[in-house]
C-alpha cells in the first residue's frame, strides 16, 4: 500500500464549489504519489449523521491501509477537536462531532489523537475550512507514514463524540423501529437489522405498519411487487427498508428520518 | 494496460449516498493497482435508456483494455442476468437490461457471459445491490486478467436485452425524428444523424418543426443566433440537437424524450 | 511529476451526462499514465465567472507541473480562442472567455498560446464540444511533455479576456463592496479582502449593512452566533463572508452576486 496509498474523501461540499478541489490539491502537493478516491460529496449540508451513516456503510470495503477523510463540519473553528483515529486496518481523519459514530461502534480497538502539531497543517489555518487547512494535510502526511501519535496527544476514546442512534425497542408484541436514512432513490432505511427481526419473529411472518399503511411480509428484492406498491425488504446495509416500487417514496410520501415503523407478528 | 488497468463507473447512485464508495472499496480491495474513473453518476434513477445513451457516447474514447461498469439496475435481484461483455477493445460489466444497447449496436464482435461464478462475487450477495456484490468484484477480477469465460456460461448475443431506439422515418417529403436525450444544459438531442439528413436533403436546405415552432436551417455552433432563439445544430454525438440559445430549452419548454421533430426540405 | 502527471478538470457538465466521461477517455487514450483529478463539475451552466472564481481559489494548492483544464464554454464554436497558458508552476487549458481571469490576476509571468495545431486535436473537431475535441487532447499531449509553444502561435497576454471583477470602493466613511460568489452552503462571499478591511478599519471595529440588515462586528468562525443569526466572518478565501448561522442564506434571503455590502467604522 505504502507506495501508492489510498485516501478517500467524504464531504458535504458538493461539486459546484472549490472546496473539494482545494483539498485534493493540498493532499497531492504533500504526497504526489497518493491516490484520492471520491467517496461521497453530496451529503446534505451539515448532516453529520448522514456522514456517519455513509462512512459506516462503506469504509470496511476498502483495502487495509486506506485513510478515510470525513469532513462534514458545521462546528469548524469552534471547540470540537480535529482528530485522527487508528483502527486495526484503517486511519480516519476528521472532526470530533459524531462523523465517526458508526466506526466507533463497529471497531474493537481504536486509538485517537488530536491533530494539533502545526507542522502537519497548512502554514496558515483559517477558522472556516479545516478540511483544507488541517484534515487534508494530516491525511497526506499519514500517507507518507507519519505515525498518528506524532500528530498530537492521545484522546480517550470514551470521550469521543457519538451521535445517538435510535435502537429498535420491543413494546409488548410490537417491535418499534424508525427511519434513519433516505437513499438517493427515496427508499427509507430503518434501524431494524436482520438480527433484530430474527430474534423477534424467527419464522419471518410479520406485518409492518408505517403512517397508517400496512405492509404484509417482506419482498426479496425491488424486482417484486407492483409499480406504486409500498414494499418492505432487506436493503444492502442489512437493514429493513421501505420502498415505493419503481418510484420515490420520500418525495411522494415525505417519509424520512425519525418516521416510526411498527412490526407485529402476523397470524 | 495490465499493470494499472482502468475501470470506469457509470451509475444512477448520485454522490450523496454510500453506493459509489462501497463499489470503489470492493474494487480496490481485490485489485489495489487498478485505476477507477468516474464516468457518470447522476443518470436519472432507473433510467436504463439514459445509461445506454451515455455509455454509447463515451466508451469508445477510452484506451483498449478499459473495463466499463454500468449499474443502472432497477431490476436488481430479479430475473435479469448479470453480464460481462467482451468486444475487440473493451470489457463491459452490468445487468442485462438494455444498458448495453448502443454498445451492441456499434460493435461487430461481442462475446457475452453470465456472471455466476461465486468466487468472483462477494461472499455474501444481497438482493438489492449487485453493483457492490457482483459487478464491482467481477470488474476487479477482470482487471487481474481473469478471463471473462471463467466467470460463467456464454450467452447468445441475440438473446441480450436491447432497448427499442426510435429510428427516424421518411413520411413522403418529411423526415420524422424525435428527442432521445436531454443534456445537462437542457438541449434536446434527437435521433437524426448527419447520415440521415445527408440522404434526405443533400443540399442541407431544411426547415424543422417541433411543437408548432419552425426553425429555418442549422446553426454551426451554439455561438450563433440570438439569446432566447430556438436553434438547431449538430451536437457532439453527431445528432441533430434543438437548443434555446443561452438558456435551458427543457426547463422552459418542457420538451424532452419522445418529442416529435418534423424535417422538410425548404424551397 | 512527469511519470504520472496530474490533469485537473473543472467544468459545468454535471455528472448526469457523457461529457466528463468522454473527456477522460480522450485524455487516457493519449496518455494512459496521467492522473485525472475531478476539481469541480457543477459550476452553474455557462457561468464563466464561477469557473474563474473556483479555479482562482484552488489551482495554486496543486503541485508544480499540474495541468489545469477549465471548460465552461458557452461560446464554443464561435470566435473565442482555445488557449494554453503557462505560468511558473502550472499549465492551463481552456477557452479565452474569462475562465482564467483570476489566474491572470494572481500570476506574474504568463505565456499564452492559441491551440491551433491539428495534430494535438482529435481528428474530427465538432463545433459544440471542444472540451473533448481540443482541450482534453491538448492537456494530454502537454502531459507527454509537448511544449505549449508547439501547439500554436503565442498570444499577447494583454489581449486575453478578463472578466470585470468588482473592486471595493471607498465612499467617504463607507467601504462599499458586493457579493461575488454563493457557496454550496448558501453563504455569500464578498469582494472585500482582509487587506481592504485592514486599511479601512485597522482596529477591526466595524458595522456591516446589507439589504437593510445591520451586522455588528465579525465572528471568528461559523461556530459562533445563534442559529438563524446573520453573521459576518472571514471565509476560507480570505474574503468577507455573510452567513445565516446553520442555515442557507442564499435560499432564505435570495442574496447573491452583486448584492451590495456597506461597511462603516463603528464608534
Amino acid at each position: 500500500m505504502a507506495d501508492r496509498p489510498i485516501i478517500t474523501l467524504l464531504t458535504d461540499f458538493g461539486w459546484g464549489d472549490g472546496h473539494i478541489g482545494a483539498m485534493k490539491g493540498v493532499i497531492l502537493h504533500i504526497n504526489p504519489d497518493c491516490r484520492i478516491v471520491d467517496l461521497a460529496h453530496h451529503i446534505a449540508p451539515h448532516d453529520v449523521m448522514g456522514a456517519a451513516f455513509v462512512l459506516g456503510q462503506t469504509y470496511a470495503f476498502y483495502p487495509p491501509g486506506t485513510i478515510h477523510v470525513a469532513v462534514v463540519d458545521p462546528g469548524v473553528g469552534g471547540a470540537r477537536k480535529p482528530l485522527v483515529l487508528e483502527t486495526r486496518d484503517y486511519l480516519f481523519v476528521g472532526p470530533d462531532n459524531g462523523c465517526f459514530t458508526l466506526v466507533l461502534k463497529q471497531e474493537q480497538e481504536v486509538q485517537a489523537y488530536q491533530l494539533v502539531e502545526k507542522r502537519f497543517r497548512l502554514p496558515r489555518v483559517s477558522q472556516t475550512f479545516h478540511g483544507r487547512d488541517i484534515f487534508a494535510p494530516a491525511a497526506a502526511h499519514l500517507s507518507l507514514e507519519i505515525a498518528p501519535e506524532e500528530m498530537g496527544p492521545a484522546v480517550d476514546c470514551a470521550d469521543l463524540t457519538r451521535l445517538a442512534i435510535p435502537e429498535p425497542a420491543l413494546d409488548g408484541a410490537t417491535l418499534l423501529g424508525e427511519g434513519i436514512w433516505v437513499d438517493y432513490f427515496g427508499n427509507l432505511v430503518t434501524n431494524i437489522s436482520e438480527e433484530d427481526l430474527g430474534a423477534f419473529a424467527p419464522d419471518g411472518l410479520i406485518e409492518i405498519e408505517i403512517k397508517g399503511e400496512r405492509i404484509k411480509g417482506l419482498k426479496s428484492s425491488y424486482a417484486e411487487g407492483k409499480e406504486g406498491e409500498i414494499i418492505a425488504l432487506w436493503g444492502s446495509a442489512g437493514l429493513l427498508e421501505i420502498s415505493l416500487k419503481e418510484r420515490n417514496l420520500h418525495r411522494e410520501r415525505g417519509w424520512g428520518r425519525g418516521e416510526k415503523v411498527w412490526i407485529r407478528r402476523s397470524r
